[in-house]
């Protein structure tokens, strides 16, 4: 509940039209990509500034008046880091999506936070550069989207994540102060590197409203082979294989049957080889097309030694896009056939990805449902996904569920692994989290975020809680009810 | 000064013989490799911990008694990061020096922070595999002031700094917590990026005691090629060029012909060409001699149509040996010169390179002394060392070395660059230092620091200042007395 006055000093600040208060508007600024009926909570307003000025002055107001506030990408998030739990203010960085600058001689971009992840990625192709961060939602998600949650992707085995191609950012501190950290620069360690904090930490510590974004050469040469094998062990017992050779492909996805036909039903798709157990699907890029082709044919030629049933070089763009595209729907498809679900993000090392498959298929069958399985598997980072029985009452579903996180969590840990790779925590996880992490290593970001958040209002209870949520609200309550008089 | 109390204490962690407290044995532990006569200072113990359980029990004893603890690895650190400035107890992480694991699957190794980088880098060599940071003092440096300071050195420009090949690290905090960051994973955005604040944050959040490094494959094709020029600037106007390419050499190494000269004449070493204006090193490694050896062509053809007065490849590893041996060597052959000198550390966007150089020269003229450059050009990092005349008095000296510096930081960052790449602050630049960041973000780092170490006692006053110094030694002075009654 922000009061009358406040709304008036947000539309000074970013303009009239430019703060939305009305509730049917704001609906859409409830949830981001996960269950919306679960996790989603209405904010009080939402303001699109249109500069890092103004993105400074509102979260100054934001601090002084003791008013949550959210960060906003494109709320293609998937762990609900752009929900705005406690109400408040969500600032969406809708309106700042330039492109600034390409700077050819440094290799480097400055782009606002709200460019989508697409456009940015063709505009400097046009120059023949590179952005080599390749979330799977790339048609909609957004720059500071993608830093937010040190987002992977596609790319990741070679390329690794956002992180690497951040070299400055623009920070509104959660007091409203605006700050610059790294630079144009190759190296640096003037002072502690806040930048690489900021980095993954899903809006907690601040928003950031530009970046600079390292770029590479465009790989001139790409291609792709297609391994399809009997069943997923003998897939993903390849991986750690294909790695140790030295030639790093671009990326290893892993998709089980039933990812794939599940995928294909919903794309009305027909592929002739939809039916084996698993595949693996493996990118290589380069500047030389005789090089990727000589790493290609020599990765195919392991696979085949190695129990691929058939190896399929997918020669024209056309087939390659088709494939991908299919990988690219999997999590919407299961949706379709039920939209009770949990999307997972499990990273493991890769010599534990085929002892954790099996796990997968085990927990299925004891908790009754399905378990597909997919992901990057060149890293180590699985989207297993447990997909409820239409037929199953809710109710026991949820308990199981919860048990079986709780037991896929345990599993992963053990392996040396950790519960998110490129997802977040956001308030999906928080819970999960709170248990699995080392009390030491929680207590060292909760008083990080105490020193820089006194008053706990930059996307509050994302990652984890400061304080219990009960009375957390009663305070903001009595703040605004006080705020009112 | 520290009770005998204490000092036993210490010897029941870490043993008898671990713990030095008669002062002729703790002078090796009052310097690194700055000016000890300026900066040096007498610890009142030395504790040579074997075991994270071991170290994270003196820092609890530190913290309880509220004694500056100051981590140590190799001392070779060119900021005071090591030094004692408060006294109190300096942890020696000498004897933990162990590899404990080469892990060929994950391309990982597991690592005790006090192995010399060379003996882990030939250990790992040995079973073809690659680690990819090199600091230029690699002989003596070990893996833990590596992270400490995120080293650069001679691979930057194609690998990274050290920070890159951190995969994880297990820390004790000024509490005496023990806690593990990261792990033998791709990619983890399971709660903030701790593992990366800690690197280069110069032990001041704590002690870094193992890590686990990320390996790649041995690149076993190399070669280098040297360039000569008529003037640095003609050598320093082609770096851009060359980066820009899409062909990332290993290294491109700068040095103009003072550097050369003096490092020649301190090494007895001749070279025919030492008498050039300035001259590029650059190599280029892989695993396909012909492609390197492609590069290494199209590189030298290019420096030759841009003004390379001669351009050698070097056929044989003696002769490039011989040349990055004069580049080693520079620093310690200053020294000889005149032990009174300033090595900077300065940090610029590729493309201010070629303005930031003259200006070098023009500092030199005005504040009459030598002012030698060299190092890192291909990722803009530029060791500018402010060399005394021996003839000039040493106040005159002092005076003129402080404004020299004032000037020389305000070009670099007027230029969009920082104070340091890869030496880091310590005690050297932190005066520097606080005049030029943003006040706001001096805020996060001091906030941060308070927040994990409300004692102020791990590695205290190195970056920045918490307290006045002299209000911060009289509180250590009445709680040792204190301790003493």
């Amino acid at each position: 509940m922000l009061t009358g006055k406040i709304i008036e000093e947000l539309k000074e600040i970013a303009g009239k039209g430019n703060v939305i208060a009305d509730a049917e508007k704001l609906e859409a600024y409830s949830h981001d990509e996960t269950d919306a009926h679960e996790y989603g909570h209405l904010p009080d307003a939402v303001v699109l500034p249109s500069s890092t000025e103004q993105t400074a002055a509102i979260v100054k107001l934001a601090n002084r008046e003791k008013i949550p506030v959210t960060p906003r990408g494109a709320g293609s998030g998937l762990s609900g880091g752009a929900i705005p739990e406690y109400g408040g203010i969500v600032v969406s960085l809708e309106k700042m999506n330039r492109l600034i600058e390409i700077d050819r001689d440094n290799m480097a971009a400055v782009v606002e936070a709200g460019m989508v992840t697409n456009d940015f990625a063709l505009a400097v192709q046009e120059q023949g550069l590179f952005f080599a961060g390749y979330p799977m939602s790339l048609q909609t998600c957004v720059i500071g989207g993608n830093i937010a949650e040190n987002a992977g992707g596609g790319k990741a085995v070679k390329y690794g994540v956002t992180g690497r191609y951040v070299l400055g950012l623009t920070l509104v501190t959660p007091l409203g102060d605006i700050v610059e950290l790294g630079g144009k620069i190759a190296k640096d360690v003037t002072g502690y590197d806040l930048k690489s904090l900021i980095i993954g930490s899903e809006g907690t510590l601040g928003i950031v409203t530009k970046a600079i974004i390292r770029l590479i050469g465009y790989p001139t040469a790409k291609s792709d082979i297609l391994c399809l094998f009997k069943t997923p062990e003998d897939a993903i017992g390849l991986v750690p294989r294909i790695l140790s050779r030295g030639v790093t492909p671009v990326s290893i996805e892993f998709m089980d049957s039933l990812s794939v036909q599940t995928s294909c039903r919903y794309l009305n798709e027909s592929l002739p080889y939809e039916n084996c157990g698993a595949m693996l699907l493996i990118e290589f890029d380069g500047s030389d097309p005789a090089q990727v082709e000589a790493d290609l044919i020599e990765t195919g030629r392991l696979c085949e030694s190695c129990g691929a049933v058939e190896v399929y070089v997918a020669e024209d763009r056309n087939n390659i896009e088709r494939i991908w595209n299919v990988r690219r729907n999997i999590a919407e498809a299961f949706k379709v056939y039920s939209p009770v679900q949990s999307l997972e993000d499990i990273v493991v090392p890769i010599s534990k990805i085929p002892s954790v498959i099996p796990e997968l298929q085990r927990l299925g069958t004891k908790y009754k449902m399905q378990i597909p399985c997919y992901g990057h598997a060149g890293d180590g980072n699985l989207h297993a996904t447990l997909v409820k029985d239409p037929e199953m009452a809710m109710d026991e579903w949820k308990k199981n569920e919860k048990d079986c996180l709780a037991e896929l969590y345990g599993i992963t840990k053990n392996a040396g692994g950790k519960i998110s790779g490129e997802h977040g925590i956001g308030i999906k996880r928080r819970e999960s989290f709170g248990e699995l992490v080392n009390p030491a290593e929680l207590e060292l970001m909760r008083s990080l975020k105490r020193a820089w958040d006194p008053n706990n209002i930059m996307n509050p209870g994302k990652i984890f809680c400061l304080q219990s949520n009960r009375l957390y609200r009663q305070t903001l309550y009595n703040k605004n009810m006080a705020g009112d008089l």
